[in-house]
């Protein structure tokens, strides 16, 4: 950490700084400018908030940060790539996992459909929403446990393992005994709460990007997972909020390569929440494939125009098993 | 909604959404213009996730909403303004209640000399965080219950409300006992769990705006409360995401006037998230008074350069008392 | 600047760095951490582009900027606050100065009667667009020179200076001949070709944010002005572009009182481009007026539906006599 | 165009809005829902901004615009799509074309140095900044017609066109004579006098998106240059501004998609101001060509930690050769 001193910082208050720094439990280091003074933090077994709590010390500009926050996910405490196992299936091994479903359980018949159809394209996982959350209480809310079932017997039939959203803690244990990859929502990235209760389950977690999460902020909710004593996390970019109103949100693909160089995680794409246009996900899917991400979570559903949710996000049998034979060959030209 | 048609849309597509829209219990009035023809589905009986869904069926360009989609907390339905009454304090009566006291409750100490402060400021309500949300896993996580502890007790003595934040459905009963007003962080504003539950207290909850939330979604997170049975919310806005950041958040005042146009619950401001510098909450605070907000929430502490969270954001107690001073003025001014 | 190191660099590269920062005219100061090293460059005669160029260097993570980046728009240079002289009216100099008028001059008739009423209503200055910056170029593109003929005139018949916008180089000496202060719009902030033109006239320039510029790039442009010659800078914020559709821009206030801390120059509000709704209007301006701003400008039009640019977000005439009206007891609790 | 009643508007209110909508040249045609009435605007040949006034007119609620406001650039006007030819190099015909070459033109040796080694690696165009727009006037503000002359004798040597920006209208006659596509940097995206002046260039140009611009909004600044007269627009995407402060604009790729969709003129992705990090630079171009991009643009240097601008995102020559080989495969994957 670098405390930054004002340009009519006193003596006293830079003395203070100092003396606060140390009573920290990190060594300070001066440095004397021509217009301000700067004071270094040195040290790593220090109380971090203390240093940040300066900035509201007399005479303090501000206090930069210059290591990065999180530990347990960074590439500089592991190096080598975790790989996720999710019912038998490797995620971050190098290859490209699609993970494929409908938005919501609706129905056996929806469910069974789409499951075949994903499993015949390609589809490694298949997910499926019991729990859903809407932005509005009139719409629908999920079929819960009964979708779990749903899911599960699904599983049964095409050997696919099963994803779903976990929206609260009280329905942990539930989810935990028929899901595969438990799914943390965009909205509830940073519901510590929940993160700290799926820090003690024994099934992977699926962690979404906050719609306005920096990517720090999105590791620093990973690290609450793995932490908390759950190694096996899944990231996933699902799109950010922006001015622009075409697409549904933006698709921040540079946040895949870019957390793939800070952390050792596996991290996929999800084309259908980040673009809202079925016909962006194919491109964008070929594009998260070229680029080097580990995977993809996109939305099928036998009938998009009559989807209990998202259906206009949603592809549609055939439009699925295009979009897979389309992506077979960026990712022959991914260097591995 | 109106269904636009595309410009080459087919008559057996047009047939299609036609009949869609009568299935889904509307009338359907179409016109047909030069280029392409819109569907305008009327009646309210129906079930609008199936028109919604119709953006995804063929011939179709997009499917544009008309109406809003919050219902119990619009003023359509209920045109007077709502009274929360908050441990006796009355909020959206027309005055202007200031809640202050620390981002975290710390130590006895700590929060009575603040409570004491702020009381003899003019603070109405008492805040402080017993259980808090924290980017890092590796952040003073709060007191928790000893925490409501010392709350109850500072009540007792400064005869001031207390509001504390609640994070997860676990923590609602006990947090009821000792809280007088309930909030849900802006992290947790779609955290649909916590609003269902909360839902269901006798307690007023104090609902804060999402970082990158519209005010219509933040309006429908409130719905969840009042259609679920708490009609006791009041809304804060506490800044949203932006790029900028020489500010922490963009605070957004102009959706307090579009709030308060919209819904009949009461609407306060928070300038110490929504700026994240001390310097800017007189006069944000100020021009929260001016175009008429119902209250304030800022963050106060006996010596912010040793807080354990939000120091440099906090107030220092000359601070607060500095501002409601420099507060009483503005709020002469506002016509009630 | 700081200059820090990666966890695993070399020694060769931090003498490399070392190295650098001497040829670019600074001091090196080192510190070395635990984990990694950091060199600040201390001096201010040096090239301060080269140390950012030190990014790209082998075995550099980053480089942060300590100081602020303009120099004689800020308060640290001049610490008296800069009262502009418009036509006789002083901005600035802790009067509250509106600026009313219609977006575009359309005829003789409406600019008259707006003039006449906004004079009545208490106005200081008249603006009327006579060149146009339009989205589209199927727009209305504005009068030219025969608006600066009719705004000439109104100031003859009203007294009051007139304020219009400049798009381009080219008209820069014909708005020169009758217009008191030179706007330069939201889109143009950082058309430094423009800007470098504005230095060398001897009129007032009005600068407003762009919707996407950081308070730190906007005075950076203002810093063009001034260091290229013109002293006479008033800086107007008008929304910046966020995720939040129900309003027009994001009228950041904060930004506002911001600015106002950091440079001496008088910053305005523009609350009709800010929130592109007529009804937030009155509530903005005053909560603008209660901060401390030095001003208003805002959009009046005889008949906005009848306007051929931003009639949805233009007051009529009597909507600016009441926000006039509203306006004048936040402005008594000001602080001066 | 759909003008949306109030719920309580009067039947006087809905009789003017028709009658202002016949007025304005359309047909005007009714439907009336449960709770409030819309009016559908039928017809191309009316005045579409009296339309939009009237969302100022009484007992409106607002308009929403159905089709598209482009027209020459839309795919519905022109189905196939545009090639375009700089100086021999086709773009948009399925090829994708590499630009290639320096922020700014340095010296000629930085250029002869960076346009051979560019040429050698695959680069079709050459690139380098002559007028620079910079953030701060105390930047490298280019070398200005020197760098012309350096860029027409690097052409002559190399065989490659070259790209360099327009900042001023005052320029354009100078760099047409010695550039082969024009560049529209991503600040004056909507500078419409510059756009109005490239308009009747016999030189294409390359639009660059604004950092705040939706792709509408960009389609509209093409709009201006095709419909002044110039049908040779290649358009750039280059990132946007988000709160996402890790990469120095977030590259919204999705936009490229879609604007290929939207429009027949070609699109190209600048993953160096777009990304801001060279580390992000091959993945990110990988993924434009994916994804179907036209075409590629990207900043080298000979000694990044040098360069006058831009050095921190810029390759260094062997890290645009090696991008190059990592290009060509998903090159290959993509159907043409």
């Amino acid at each position: 950490m670098i405390i930054n001193m004002r340009e009519r910082a006193t003596e006293a208050e830079l003395q203070h700084v100092i003396d606060r720094v140390k009573e920290a439990g990190y060594q300070a280091h001066l440095t004397r400018g021509e217009e301000r003074a700067i004071v270094a933090a040195v040290g790593s077994g220090g109380r971090r908030h203390e240093l940040e709590a300066l900035a509201a010390a007399p005479g303090v500009d501000g206090v930069v940060a210059i290591a990065q926050p999180f530990k347990l996910v960074s590439r500089q405490v592991k190096p080598h790539r975790t790989v996720v196992n999710v019912g038998g299936v490797q995620i971050g091994d190098g290859s490209f996992v699609v993970i494929a479903g409908p938005c919501s359980v609706e129905s056996r018949e929806q469910l069974f459909s789409t499951a075949r159809a994903v499993k015949a394209g390609g589809a490694r996982l298949l997910r499926g929403g019991a729990y859903k959350p809407r932005t509005s209480p009139y719409e629908f809310q999920g079929l819960g446990v009964e979708a779990l079932w749903l899911l599960a017997e699904a599983r049964q039939e095409t050997g696919l393992p099963v994803v779903t959203e976990v929206m609260s803690t009280e329905d942990v244990d539930v989810i935990c005994e028929h899901a595969d990859l438990l799914q943390v929502g965009a909205r509830n990235m940073q519901n510590f709460a929940l993160l700290r209760r799926l820090a003690k389950v024994d099934k992977p977690v699926l962690l979404k990007r906050g719609p306005s999460a920096s990517v720090k902020e999105w590791l620093l909710a990973a690290e609450y997972l793995v932490a908390g004593g759950n190694p096996n996390v899944v990231l996933c970019e699902r799109g950010i909020k922006t001015f622009e109103t075409e697409t549904r949100n933006t698709l921040d693909l540079a946040s895949i390569a870019l957390a793939r160089e800070l952390t050792h995680l596996p991290v996929i794409a999800d084309p259908s929440h980040g673009t809202g246009r079925p016909s962006l996900i194919a491109p964008m899917s070929r594009a998260a494939a070229a680029l080097g991400a580990d995977g993809l979570m996109v939305e099928v559903h036998p009938c998009p125009e009559r989807a209990l949710s998202d259906g206009p996000q949603s592809l549609d049998l055939p439009g699925f098993s295009q979009l897979m034979r389309r992506l077979s060959e960026p990712l022959r030209a991914v260097e591995t």
